[in-house]
């Protein structure tokens, strides 16, 4: 087995690897790690289990970060491409996904939703209306752009294959839909979503199909 | 002018632009645009000034998000490169910068610590301590990356020249410094972070030295 995953179901930045693998047609050992139960600190699991998704080479490298680790895929593994070939278009996916990447899944990821309530004292409510209110902004950023460009007329979100924006885009609607954020704002975010979900090598990366789930 | 980057002083996102323009030796026009007196919401500005740091090419096409624009510059702008040619090297280049991009500088941006103080109605004390709490981390996390791999000797972060995980570590540690995080437990970033500022391109980027200085 060449490729080692470590992922844990609900995480998003964990889909998007799975996404990308599945995408690449890359078979590949599935070790799940459970933040809720801070597997993730647990020495005992080693080093490979502290950050996730952690990709693992089979000359035992450890790739973090999923950005990183879908732009290495693509250059280890070219065919099928994630991203386009021209470098305007490339920078458009890119920046598409990091809308999401660095602009919203990081105010609303497990460890910021602990520190909110362990720390900041916030109720369930006042941290749901948190999360909330930064995977709004992101969607309405994304779904003005996919929306209001040519560059992004397709299924997905460049054309007619799914690729590495795509990879990101699906988990933050999971999570929004997880929150109770309305979708209903964002017409051109729900086809991309519809188009993903038809797609049966994206569909079986669901994390409600992978081993952890639960 | 072929290239024209809108960009604030203090944002480290735009820092991290005007770096890797630097190194590159690109020319470019540049339009500051003032991130606290919210000119990036003045429509009166363009839609070019929305998303602050924003490259237009010479054709009109507007990039955003700052990694996406790295990647644009080291694809259309091969030399010097950014980024090393092994795609495990790259990938750990690219992984460093998103533990600052993605893990580290969205929870301390202008917006969040706004919002904190608005919404959430934090006082001074807790805002800070909440944007030197992120930081910390995300330092921590570097330090352990930089000190404990062969694959990060050097006096930059990969190697002997500035590069892509350079460009974002130090607007990082820039901010660090303005939210009063004591840095002494970060002695591989501070000394990578000594090789920049010796670097006289990457002083010329430095906030205080730009047009849109105060």
């Amino acid at each position: 087995m060449p490729l080692t995953l470590y992922s844990y179901f609900r995480s998003s930045a964990s889909w998007r690897v799975r996404i990308a693998l599945a995408l690449k047609g890359l078979p590949h050992d599935y070790r799940g790690v459970h933040l809720v139960r801070n597997e993730h600190h647990d020495a005992a699991l080693g080093g490979e289990a502290q950050q996730v998704p952690g990709l693992v080479l089979d000359d035992g490298t450890r790739l973090t970060q999923s950005l990183a680790i879908l732009d290495y895929l693509d250059e280890a593994h070219p065919t099928p491409p994630l991203l386009p070939s021209d470098p305007v278009a490339r920078a458009f996916a890119r920046s598409l996904a990091q809308d999401i990447a660095c602009d919203t899944h990081p105010l609303q990821n497990l460890r910021v939703l602990r520190h909110l309530v362990g720390e900041l004292k916030l109720d369930e409510a006042a941290k749901t209306a948190w999360a909330r209110h930064w995977i709004e902004r992101g969607l309405a950023v994304v779904e003005a752009r996919l929306g209001g460009s040519a560059r992004f007329q397709g299924r997905f979100c460049l054309g007619d294959t799914p690729g590495y924006a795509d990879c990101v885009l699906l988990p933050q609607v999971f999570n929004a839909q997880r929150f109770g954020v309305d979708l209903q704002p964002f017409p051109a975010v729900n086809a991309v979503v519809a188009a993903c979900e038809a797609d049966p090598r994206i569909a079986a990366t669901h994390p409600s199909r992978v081993p952890d789930a639960e």
